[in-house]
């Protein structure tokens, strides 16, 4: 889909404090569990969205945005054990960031797929700077993950279906 | 999971209240695209995802709630075939029909799996009341599923992975 800039502008905004409201909750979640390396990490990611959101909607100024639909830009629900299980699985550090890292690489490639196909050459030059970001983002949750100990009910698939 | 009543009372009212705002951009999007009649069968869920909510709310009263983290109650987000084409594919009314249900059906058995878990009488009997009531969503998905004409692009896989 070749977007024009202020539908492209819509999404990544919308993604982005999408982004920061998850990462906001993930890091309360990990504060409540007392894993206070982790909530600091989510809070910083809190922050960054946030700070990223501000600088694209500063850019938009007075132009009117689309209104996106929800499944447009909100992330996933992590997979789950059994829904009854769903509290009980994120609670856990690694569960977190993996759920995490699973949008941040949709959203990566996202940007990607709108670098690739866009005709508009500002769309162009912005999703690409942006999945670099996104990049950015997963590297550091790889990071964390390396470092994490491993629950016993942990999520390794991709959970969206093969396209 | 056992859920104390007011935990149960929760999720139920997030969940009417995120079907609600779901049905409502389906109706939108439908509409938009000159599908009246699903437009309004979206709309009158809507309206019953509303009144239900309501329904709950008043027996809530003046208790107070906790506050529930988004992954507990949102709906999950369509399957793609390409993040690009997210918008084409909704556009869809058969692949939209196929959505709601699958919410339906999650949230069918999350009220299901509370019945059979729960130690307290008063989340069984509301829980299970809650379950027939989304089993007849589900049965009136299908029926609309019947009669609606299937795109080229469909999703009939469950999008969930295994448990």
């Amino acid at each position: 889909m070749s977007y024009t800039l202020p539908e492209f502008l819509a999404h990544a905004i919308a993604m982005e404090e999408e982004a920061a409201e998850r990462y906001l909750e993930l890091a309360d979640m990990m504060e409540s569990h007392r894993n206070d390396e982790v909530s600091a990490l989510f809070r910083d990611m809190h922050r960054y969205s946030l700070k990223h959101r501000d600088s694209i909607r500063e850019r938009v100024g007075s132009t009117e945005l689309p209104k996106l639909k929800s499944w447009q830009y909100r992330w996933r629900t992590p997979p789950e054990m059994g829904d009854e299980d769903a509290f009980d699985y994120m609670i856990e550090a690694y569960n977190a960031l993996k759920y995490a890292r699973a949008n941040e690489v949709r959203a990566m490639e996202y940007y990607r797929s709108v670098t690739g196909e866009s005709g508009d050459a500002e769309v162009k030059r912005l999703a690409g700077e942006f999945a670099a970001e996104e990049q950015e983002h997963v590297e550091a949750l790889d990071e964390w993950l390396g470092r994490t100990t491993r629950p016993s009910q942990t999520w390794e698939q991709d959970p969206e279906p093969t396209r």
